[in-house]
Parts: C-alpha cells; sequence; structure tokens
C-alpha cells in the first residue's frame, strides 16, 4: 500500500461537521427571508477578480492580506476579501441593467491572509445587504428596520441599535473649526469606551492640536444621554448656523418618528452620539448593534451610508446605505447563549430497520411522512435496534417510529420520545400522521 | 480625478444578476430541503486546500485545471476542483466525530481553469450528496429516491432516472473472459448512443482485442430492453456462476421492488444495462437522470456506489453512494422550459411612495404585511406615481398596494395587479390582508 497522505486543513481554515453547518445554515436562511421580505434580491460575484479591481480600496494591511496569484492565463488576480469592493465594480458594469435604485444582498465567502493568532480565521462569510443609487432617507429608515427584524427573526429579545449620524458630527467639528482634523478628532473619539473623556480630551490636544475648548466641545456632544428627542433639541442648539449638521438632525428626527410610527418597542433604538464607525467610509448615518446579554462582544451587525460606492470603476455617482451580519460573532454569541440546537441532523424522525424484510414497508412509511411534511431517516441497515437507537442518540433526531412483527401485524407503529426517557405510544397507522403532528408542531 | 479602472469580470467567470441568482436560489433551496427530508447534514470545507490532498486525484487534465499558487506561509495551495475530494479528506480526518453511516450534502463552489471555448466556466457550484460508511442496498435504493423526489420537487413530471450496476457489467465480462479488457470494452460501450451497434463491436475487436463473439455477447446485454423484471430474468441466465453479477441482480432486484412499493410511478425509473458512466470510480449502482423534455442535454443528476472513498487519507475503508446535481445544466434547461420565474426581486407587493407625508404609513403598512407573511417593498423616494410603477413594472412585482389623500381619508388602499393591465381594487384597511393573501395564496 502506497503512503497515506495526512488529511489536514490549511492553518486559518476550517471544516463545518453538520451540527456547526446546521445553526450556520439556520441563520443564513434567516437572514436571506429578512433581506428578501424587504425587496432586497441576491447577486453573487466571483470569488476571483483582477488584481487591480481589488488592490488599494482596503488599506495597506489588507493588500497584504490578499490571496493573489498569477492564473493560466498570466493574468494577475486574487481571491475577494469583502463583498463590497466587489458590489462596486458589479453595480459599476451593470449599471444599465440594474437601474435604480438597486437592493442587493449578498451572503458570499470571503478571503484575508489574517494573522491567526488573534483567532481570526483566513476564510469567512459575509452577509451584506445595501441599497444603491438614491438619498432618500426612506432607505436609510429601512435599513434600521431590516436590522431589527434580523435580529427579532433570529431570536433575540434584548438588542440595542445605536444611531448616529456623521453629518452631526461633522457638523460639531465645523462649528469648533476642527473640519481639518477630522480623522484624527474621530479616532480619539472612538476611544471614549475604552480611556474615558479625559484621556481622549489629552490625545485630542497633545496629538491633534485641538485646543482644550474645542475637544470639550466635542466630548459634550458625544457623551450627551437621554431619550433622542431631547438629546437632538440639544445638539440643535450645539450645531445652529451648521447646515449639514440640520441636516444630519433632520435624518435623525424622521428616523426615530417612523421607527416609533412602526410600533418598535422601546429602547431598541438609541441615538449615540458617539459612534463614528468606518471613518473614512461612512458619511450618513451609522449603525452599530448590541446584544444585552453579551455586549461585550461588540456590534454584531454594522454599516451606514455612503456618499460614493463605485467613484473609483465609474464617474456614475452611486450614493448607498447598507449594513452587514457578522455571522460568526453571532453564532459564537447564540452558541454561549444556548441559542444553538444541538442536533447534528436535520431529520425530526428516526425510522430503525427492524426487520430487514420489511425494508419496503419502512420506506413507504418514510415517504409517507415526507409527503406530510416531516423530516426522516431510515437505518439503513437492520443491525439490532440498540444500536440503530444509540445512532439516533448520538445525531439528535426527536422521535423514533418503530415496527416488528408485531406491530405490522396489529397495524399500528410504535412511536418513541428519544429526548423523553420512556415516553413512548403504539398508535394506528391511520392516526400516525395527527399523533406526529401533535409532538412536533404542538403550535398547529 | 483619476483614471477609472475598467469593471469586468475574469474570463470563464461571471455574475448572477437578481433574476438569475433568484432561480438558482430557488433551485439550491429545493435540493436543500429534499436532501434534508432523508436526513442529509450539511456539511461545508474550505474553499482552498493543500495541493497535495488535491492533486492526482482528478486525472492529469485536473491537475493542469488547478488554481494552485504559493500562499503567504510558503504553503502549496489550490483552489479545490470538485466536492468529492474534501469529502474524502473531511471523512479520514473527523472520521471519529462523524461516525458511520454518515450522510452528508455538500453544496459549494468549486474552480477550474478549464478551456472555455466550449463554453464552460471555471467557476461554478456542485451540489452532491453521499451516504458513507455502509454497504446497504438501502442506501442505493434511497440515493434513487432522493433523486425522484428532487426532480419532482423542482417542477418536472416527465423525467427518468437510469440505473444500472457495475456488478452485472462486471459479470459479463467475467463470463466472456474479458476481465482484463474492462476499461477498453466499457469505454468502447459508452459511445452506444452516439455510434450503434456495429461501430462498437469493431471497436471492441480493432482496438480492444475482443472476438467479434465476446463483443456481441456484450452487446446482447447493453442491447436488452423490456421491463426491468423480464430484463433481470434474462441477464440472470446470461450470468449463471458469476457471483458478483448474481449479486448485482439481486441489488437491482430489490431496488426495482421497493420503488414500485413505496409508489414511483411505472417509467421514471428505468433499468438501463448499457450504461457504465465513471469508468474507475464507480463499482455498484449508477444512475443517469434525463429529462423527457430535454433528454439531449444529458444527464442533469447522476451518481453511483463506489467501494473506497478515503483511501488515499486513511486505512478507514469508507464504502460509500451519492449523487451530485447538475445544477447549471438544469438551469439552462429549464430557462428553455420556461420553468424559470422572471422577477428580479423576491417581493411580491410593491408600495409606492405616494405622499412624502405619509412615509410612516406606507412603512407600517409594510410592516404588517410582512408580519403577515408577505415579501413588500416600499419605494424609496417620493417620484411622481409613474415612474415608481414603471419600476416595479421592470423588477416584476405582482401587485401594487397604493394610498393617497383620498384613500387616507376613507381608510382604503387601492390594490393594483401588475401582471393584468387594468385589474385594480379598493380595499377597506380591515380586509386587506384578506384580500392580498386572495390574490397571492390563492391555494389556501
Amino acid at each position: 500500500m502506497s503512503k497515506l497522505i495526512k488529511p489536514r486543513t490549511l492553518k486559518g481554515f476550517r471544516d463545518y461537521l453538520p451540527n456547526a453547518m446546521i445553526a450556520r445554515e439556520t441563520l443564513i436562511d434567516t437572514a436571506r427571508s429578512v433581506y428578501r421580505s424587504y425587496g432586497f434580491s441576491p447577486i453573487d460575484t466571483p470569488a476571483l477578480e483582477y488584481t487591480e479591481i481589488l488592490l488599494g480600496k482596503g488599506g495597506d494591511e489588507t493588500d497584504k492580506q490578499l490571496y493573489r496569484f498569477t492564473d493560466h492565463g498570466d493574468r494577475d488576480v486574487a481571491l475577494r476579501f469583502d463583498l463590497t469592493i466587489p458590489l462596486a465594480r458589479f453595480a459599476a458594469q451593470h449599471y444599465h441593467d440594474l437601474g435604480t435604485p438597486f437592493k442587493r444582498y449578498h451572503i458570499g465567502t470571503v478571503w484575508r491572509g489574517e494573522n491567526t493568532q488573534r483567532g481570526r480565521y483566513r476564510e469567512f462569510m459575509q452577509c451584506d445587504f445595501d441599497t444603491i443609487g438614491t438619498e432618500s432617507n426612506t432607505s436609510d429608515i429601512e435599513t434600521l428596520l431590516v436590522i431589527h427584524d434580523l435580529m427579532e427573526r433570529i431570536g433575540f429579545e434584548r438588542f440595542t441599535i445605536r444611531v448616529n449620524n456623521r453629518l452631526v458630527l461633522n457638523g460639531v467639528l465645523e462649528k469648533q473649526g476642527l473640519t481639518d482634523q477630522t480623522v484624527g478628532v474621530l479616532r480619539a473619539l472612538d476611544k471614549l469606551p475604552k480611556i474615558g473623556r479625559d484621556k481622549v480630551i489629552t490625545e485630542m490636544v497633545e496629538h491633534v492640536g485641538a485646543t482644550a475648548e474645542q475637544a470639550s466641545a466635542v466630548l459634550d456632544l458625544a457623551e450627551l444621554t437621554g431619550d433622542s428627542a431631547t438629546m437632538l433639541a440639544s445638539v440643535e442648539n450645539m450645531l445652529e448656523g451648521s447646515e449639514s449638521g440640520q441636516l444630519g438632525i433632520a435624518r435623525l428626527r424622521e428616523l426615530f418618528a417612523a421607527c416609533s410610527h412602526v410600533g418598535i418597542p422601546d429602547g431598541r433604538i438609541e441615538l449615540d452620539l458617539s459612534i463614528a464607525r468606518g471613518l473614512d467610509y461612512y458619511t450618513g448615518t451609522i449603525y452599530e448593534t448590541f446584544l444585552g446579554d453579551k455586549p461585550e462582544i461588540g456590534s454584531v451587525c454594522s454599516g451606514g451610508r455612503y456618499d460614493n460606492l463605485a467613484g473609483l470603476f465609474t464617474n456614475q455617482k452611486l450614493p448607498g446605505v447598507g449594513a452587514s451580519l457578522g455571522l460568526d460573532r453571532l453564532l459564537a454569541a447564540m452558541e454561549m447563549l444556548d441559542m444553538v440546537e444541538s442536533a447534528s441532523t436535520p431529520a425530526e424522525i428516526f425510522i430503525p430497520q427492524f426487520d430487514a424484510q420489511r425494508l419496503g414497508d419502512y420506506l413507504r412509511l418514510a415517504r409517507d411522512l415526507r409527503l406530510a411534511g416531516f423530516t426522516v431517516e431510515v437505518f439503513p441497515e437492520a443491525r439490532n435496534l440498540g444500536k440503530q437507537l444509540k445512532y439516533a442518540d448520538r445525531k439528535g433526531h426527536k422521535l423514533a417510529v418503530i415496527a416488528g412483527e408485531d406491530e405490522f401485524a396489529n397495524d399500528t407503529w410504535q412511536v418513541k420520545n428519544l429526548q423523553v426517557r420512556g415516553e413512548q405510544a403504539n398508535v394506528a397507522s391511520s392516526e400516525l400522521v395527527g399523533h406526529l403532528s401533535k409532538l412536533l408542531r404542538p403550535e398547529n
């Protein structure tokens, strides 16, 4: 026998075994279903792109992390590292076929040669939705509603979507004469939750060149708390005379009014004037989403409005707004919060092969139950029943439907609850579907 | 303004625009749902593998087509070219966690540097399911049932799954003393539909070294027709004394009996003793699936039983059986047969923004309709109604729900059928959900 090749995966890459993959598919299905319910359409783009399409779009570090090589036709190609650049390329290329506004979702794998010591993976999935080609605040509001419905449909009750608008921050900087120092000021501001007010002010003064007074004014804005109406009234005063600041306030007001009008529960949407994510990219509304029971893991769904998506590929100006669900982070949190089913089979019902001579009957029952909407696995071998049930136990089927000589003679099936020891019943064939429905679909 | 980068995709790669992607997602959903209904579990593996895992497994041509490069850590890596080798590596690596029998489906992208002149793509999706770790014929039968249900659920009524068993072919070759010439004989036999009996015999005689008598005997088997029971009875006589031949006949008999017992309609499963696909790989049952209305496109779902999946990675013997749905081929056929919806939005209902002051009301209605199970898009801008309806027309929404001053005053909505010109009605708010259900879910 020749030498075996060691079966192994690359560092930073991983296999998904059934139980992990079932949880992942469920989460992706939920995201798709919510995106679709708002009229976002699916698209897909190639994993490989010309390197020039991807290069220089995500900063130096991203460039270094590119999986880049020369293909069979001597083309310089690379694996996509996010879904935003491909969307920009796609929108520029197909602009005339798509029309605007254009609403798309894209769920796909991306690759980055990350340092795995930070626990990062080199292959992961992104789950984005965007509305492009419109500046309307309707789309900003809708983005927020999508995030809200998504979190609710995934199964969270306690979560907060924090909202801000870069125009408000810009207004304050404008009023304070700090427009030229925007990047430095916002970078310092980003550290507020970690290092506190005083150190942020010190950094603004020492490294950004603001006066203590200017820095204080920025922090006064960022540290405003209270209900959104009161906060916005205060900000309105602070920003008197700043046109962009007033526009930001008006858009935030409309957003909070709409959320309240459509019935989003109080407390789920919060105005947080300190968030400034995506320094160079976002230009309007900004979103971050925190779990009430796991705030420490950071934002699980983030996004915002941008002025121009595809300026590198087309002269057509494409403003837009969107967000991205942090699939892996969310799955990790759901596991910690015990929100993930542990089954490693999608089948609810297990039919052991008690009597090999009756294989046709087991297969026919399985078929009938599938037509009635159940998921059903028939064990492929007529091993001893204990071993077959041990298999089912390990996989996580909910019920076993068993028949041997006696049951066939009486036209009954034994239904065994695999999750509650000792709970079982003999059920007439004619009543089987009803009985299983009661056990598996009690809500109906 | 700096020079624009030309937005383009690599040769052999393609973007999926919404209408193509919606059709694709629907087909994938159907496949997943059928696989799951039989208890197949999802898995996923990395796009990138160590090259040594992939190399030499698919023959010289596949090796040449590998997207292979050196990664940041100087590893020799390549993109997967199918899902079978990754399954073999996966099964060997996780054998103790998975246990057997193990049933998995895997829907994923694969890459091959194909010659695009033959109309082939370099990136495409595979959609496989397999049962490994058992030699039981139950799994062979189940594989056939999965293919059947899949075709039916996709929407086909006229299709034929052709079945054979390599053991029967082997039995004939054994009886004819042609075992050493198996590959040559089967390669010639594969040409039967194209070149006919006489030329196949000539090839077997001139290039494979069979006598005319031996070649005739093989063709007598391959050309048997009739119902499966009669054919199997004839073959049984031809194969008297061949143990493997008799085993093949017994397994085929059990398969046809089970299909009939569970209620598969006559004519959908056919015994075809001439098919021998996957010369070096398959060792037992073989499946090919042809569309009644498009037989010329070839098999859309093929597979078979193999003796040992992962012999290169483990000494653990892993027999199995499975099949693969030809997603792209099937989608092309469905398009030709007009089985694909042309909408480029997943939203059924379109709500134009007739009056910008009423945005909150439009958003609230949309939310209520989503909670009632509909998919709903609100137009983001308060443009003129004609332009908004033109947008909906282009996207393919089914209904528009419209309200302006009059409707708000009367607490009604105008419901307009966007697919039947002139069909519209004014509906009281309280009756809207019922009215929309009648139009969009007439089956309920």
